[in-house]
C-alpha cells in the first residue's frame, strides 16, 4: 500500500480495491465495472444474508423485467422528474426503431406496480411482500467510484403492499429489524435518518436513509426505506376490495440496499495494510501458511494439509497457501486480501503440538493447541465478529459532534438544532458545505435552538460530507 | 386443465404455465415476462445445481457488465453478423445522445474478451475458467413462448481460455460431465449433437447442441457447448507467454444453458393434470392435506402440524395445506402445481398409526407407518428422482425413428444417413420441413446412404421439429 487511509482517503480506497482485486475498472464503459471472483463472492454472501432475512419474514422472491416502457415510467410525476436525467434509453431493437422507448430500470416501482395492480384484488391478497436481487442502471454524471458510485448497480429491492397506512408503517419497522441483522454480518454501524423533504425519494411520503460514518465527517448512504402511502397506488391503480366491499388503494413501502455494502465494508474496516473482512462475508476466513524449514518440508506440508481438511470439514472457508514463496510475502498478500485469521504452522509448532495464529483486524497473535484448533478457530471467528461489531458501534458514537454554532465546526458528522424550515436547512448546507442527512428516526433526547433562526426544537439534525 | 397434451401441445403448455402460476405474461413488453415466486424458485434451485457443479470444477463466478460498446461488439465478423438483427441498442442516457451506442448483451463474448486479454499474461494464468449467471437479451421476432422463446432470457454462460486446442477439447468433455449431473436433477434426457456448419454459433469452430425430445418429433434445444479455437482470441488479442517465451493465442470454449431448462421440465414431465416436478427442483416437495371429519378437526390438525415440523426439520421442503377447502379441491390444485408427493392424514390414519401418500408422476398410492414417515418420505423422493430419470431416458430412445427414405416419415425425431454436404442437408430440411440437429458427438454404430445423393456414411444425422 502506497497511500495511508488517514492521509488521502479517496486514493487509499481506490488503491485497496485494486490491490485486493475486488473489481476490474478497465471495462470500456466508465462506471460499469467487472465483478472479479473475489469481490463477487463477498457480494454474493451478502446477498444470501439479505435473502435469508427477507425469506424468514415471508417476502417472496420475484424477478421483474429490466426494461420499462416509457409510458409506464412516466405515470408518477415526481418519480419521473427525479430520474429523468439518469436513465438509459433503449430506442432500437435489431435493425428497427422502437415505437415506444424503453428505459433500463433505475429502480422497479414502474415495472412492478402495473403488475401489482393485477395481483392485488382483495384484502386477503395483502400484505403482498416481494423482493428481487438484480442490477439497476443510473447514468451517473459525478465522478464514479468502485461499488460506491457506479452506473450498473447490484442491489436488492423489496416492495410491499398493505391495506392501511399503519400496516405499511409496521413493515417499515420490520425492515429495521431485517437491516440490523444484515448489518451485523458486515459489522457496519449506521444511523437511521429521516430525510428532508427536498431529499426524499421521488414519489415517497417519507424516506429513511441508512448512513454509515466514515473518516472525518464523511458518511455513506447504504440504503433506504420508503413509505409511499398511496402515492404510487393511485397512478398505478392498485386497489383491493376491503371486507366491507369498498375498493381502496393499497399503502406501499420499499426497502433497498446496494453493492455499496461491499464498498462500505472496504472503506469502514480497511486499514493501511489492506482490506479487513468480517468473517461472515470473507471468501477466505482462514489462510494457512506453512513455515518450511529446509529438509522438513514434507512433514510440515502434510500437517498443514490435514489442518486444512479438518477445518474445511467443519465448515470453515479455508485456504492453504502452498505456493513456493517466502512466508513474509504471503502474509503481506493475505493481509491485503483482508483474510480475518492467519494460521502458521512450522516444524517447531509441530513438535510442540501448536498452531500459531494472527488476527487481521487487531493484529493480535497467539497459538492454539493443535488438538483443539478446529473448535478454537470457530470461537475465534465468532469473537472477531463480536469485537468488530462492538468497535464499529463505538466508532459511530465518536464520529459525531454536537454543535450549537456554525463557527469552526469540527471535521465530524455534525449534530445540531434545525427548525425544519427549508430556508434554514439550505443555509446550513451552504455554510457548512455539508449535506443534511435528516433527523433520527428513533427519537433521541435533545433540546436546542435552530442554528440559523434560533427557533427551539427537540429533534437533532445530522449533517455530513456525503460521499 | 382444458386442453390435453396429446391433442394440442402448444395450447396445453401455455395453459399449464398459467395455471401453475410459473410466470406472468401480462408485463407490457411482449416476450419479457415476470418471474413469479413459484417459477423463480424452480429457476433458482436449478441455478444452484449449476453453480455447484461449476464451482466443483474450479470455475470462478464473475459478473460482467450488461452493456457492450458497439466498437467491441463488432470485433468478430461472423459474431456480429449472427446477432445483428437480434440486439437491443441503448442510444441515449439521461437527456444526452451517446457517442457510441451500447447493446444489451445477447451473450457475453464481446464483453468478456477485452478483459480476458488483460487477465491472461502467461501460461501460468491458464486455464482461465469463469462463469456468470445473468439475464441476456434477444429481440425475438418469432412467436414468443414462456421460458422457451423470450426476449429477456435468464441463463448461465461459462467461458474458458486454454493453452492448446487439446486442453480446450478436454474442457468440452468436462462440460459434458457437468451437464449430465445438472440434467439428472431435472430428470431430463438429451442428445448431444454436433451442429451443421450453417447452424453453429456465430464465430465457433464447432457447436454441440443439447437437445431434449418432446412430443411427436419435436425437440427443444436446452443449451450448447462451443469450441472456439482461436476465432475470438485473435480479434480480441488474448495471448499468453508460453514456457519457451513465445506469445500464443489462447483456445477458448463456452457452455451455456438458459431458462429453457424450466420450460423443458414443464413440457417434458407435465401431463393432463398439470405440472410434474422432479423432487430436486420442486419448491414444495411434499404437501400435507389433513382430512378433517366433523368434531375431530383439532386432533388431526395437530398431528398434521407435527408431521410438517418433523419433515421440515429433516430438510424436506414441505407445505401443510390447512385452508378451509374440500380435500378434493386441494388435491386438484397441488396436482396442477406438480408437487411430487402428497400426504393425507385423517382420523382413521391417526388411529391406525399411518399416513397415506400419493405420488404425482405415476399416480401410485399407498401408506407409510407414521413412526417411519420421515425416513420413508426421503426414500420415496429419492425413488421418484430415480424412476423419473429412468423413464425419461426410455422415452428418449423411443422418440427416435431411423429411416432410410423420405417417404412418409413417422412423426418422430428422425435418424438417417446424410453425406454432410450442405446441398443435400438443405434438401432434407426442405422436404421434411424439419431442422437438422446434427450428428451425435458420441459415436454411434451406424452405416447408411445419404437420403439424397446415396453416398455412404458411418455417422447418423438427427432431424426434428424445432420448437
Amino acid at each position: 500500500m502506497v497511500v495511508k487511509k488517514s492521509e488521502d482517503f479517496s486514493e487509499w480506497y481506490n488503491e485497496i480495491v485494486e490491490l485486493a482485486n475486488l473489481t476490474d475498472k478497465r471495462y470500456p464503459i466508465k462506471g460499469m465495472n467487472v465483478w472479479t471472483p473475489y469481490g463477487w463472492k463477498i457480494m454474493r454472501m451478502t446477498d444470501e444474508f439479505i435473502r435469508e432475512e427477507l425469506d424468514a419474514t415471508n417476502h417472496q422472491e420475484v424477478c421483474f423485467p429490466l426494461l420499462i416502457p416509457e409510458t409506464e415510467f412516466k405515470k408518477e410525476a415526481d418519480h419521473i422528474k427525479g430520474f429523468d436525467s439518469e436513465v438509459y434509453w433503449v430506442t432500437h431493437a435489431g435493425l428497427n426503431e422502437l415505437d415506444i422507448r424503453m428505459c433500463l430500470r433505475p429502480t422497479s416501482e414502474t415495472a412492478m406496480y402495473p403488475i401489482f395492480a393485477l395481483w392485488v384484488r382483495s384484502h386477503s391478497d395483502l400484505p403482498l411482500k416481494t423482493y428481487q436481487i438484480v442490477n439497476t442502471f443510473r447514468y451517473e454524471t459525478k465522478m464514479t467510484r468502485a461499488f460506491i458510485r457506479v452506473r450498473e448497480i447490484h442491489f436488492f429491492e423489496s416492495h410491499t403492499c398493505h391495506t392501511t397506512e399503519e400496516d405499511a408503517q409496521s413493515q417499515v419497522e420490520e425492515d429495521f429489524v431485517i437491516l440490523e441483522k444484515v448489518m451485523r454480518h458486515l459489522a457496519l454501524p449506521y444511523f437511521l435518518l429521516t430525510r428532508t423533504e427536498w431529499d426524499k425519494f421521488p414519489g415517497a411520503y417519507y424516506t429513511v436513509g441508512v448512513d454509515c460514518p466514515l473518516l472525518e465527517g464523511r458518511s455513506l448512504q447504504l440504503g433506504s426505506i420508503h413509505h409511499y402511502r398511496e402515492n404510487f397506488s393511485k397512478p398505478f391503480d392498485i386497489k383491493y376490495e376491503d371486507v366491507d366491499g369498498t375498493l381502496k388503494h393499497v399503502h406501499q413501502t420499499t426497502f433497498g440496499m446496494s453493492e455499496r455494502l461491499v464498498g462500505c465494508t472496504v472503506a469502514f474496516h480497511g486499514d493501511d495494510k489492506g482490506l479487513v473482512l468480517p468473517p461472515d462475508v470473507a471468501p477466505i476466513q482462514v489462510v494457512i501458511v506453512p513455515i518450511l524449514a529446509k529438509g522438513k518440508v514434507e512433514e510440515v506440508m502434510v500437517a498443514a494439509q490435514r489442518l486444512r481438511d479438518d477445518l474445511k470439514k467443519s465448515g470453515v472457508r479455508v485456504h492453504l497457501d502452498d505456493k513456493d514463496e517466502r512466508p513474509g510475502s504471503k502474509f503481506y498478500n493475505w493481509e491485503i486480501k483482508g483474510v480475518p485469521l492467519r494460521l502458521e504452522l512450522g516444524q517447531r509448532d509441530l513438535a510442540e503440538g501448536k498452531v500459531c495464529f494472527a488476527v487481521r483486524h487487531d493484529g493480535t497473535k497467539g497459538s492454539f493447541l493443535r488438538a483443539t484448533t478446529v473448535e478454537d478457530v470457530h470461537s475465534k471467528l465468532q469473537e472477531i465478529m463480536r469485537v468488530m461489531n462492538e468497535s464499529a458501534w463505538k466508532r459511530l458514537s465518536t464520529a459525531v459532534a454536537t454543535i450549537d454554532s456554525l463557527e469552526n465546526p469540527p471535521k465530524k458528522i455534525l449534530r445540531f438544532g434545525w427548525c425544519g424550515e427549508e430556508s434554514c436547512g439550505r443555509e446550513i448546507e451552504t455554510r457548512t458545505e455539508l449535506k443534511i442527512l435528516g433527523t433520527p428516526y428513533i427519537k433521541e433526547a435533545f433540546h436546542a435552538k435552530c442554528l440559523i433562526c434560533g427557533k427551539e426544537t427537540d429533534k437533532p439534525t445530522y449533517a455530513a460530507r456525503a460521499m
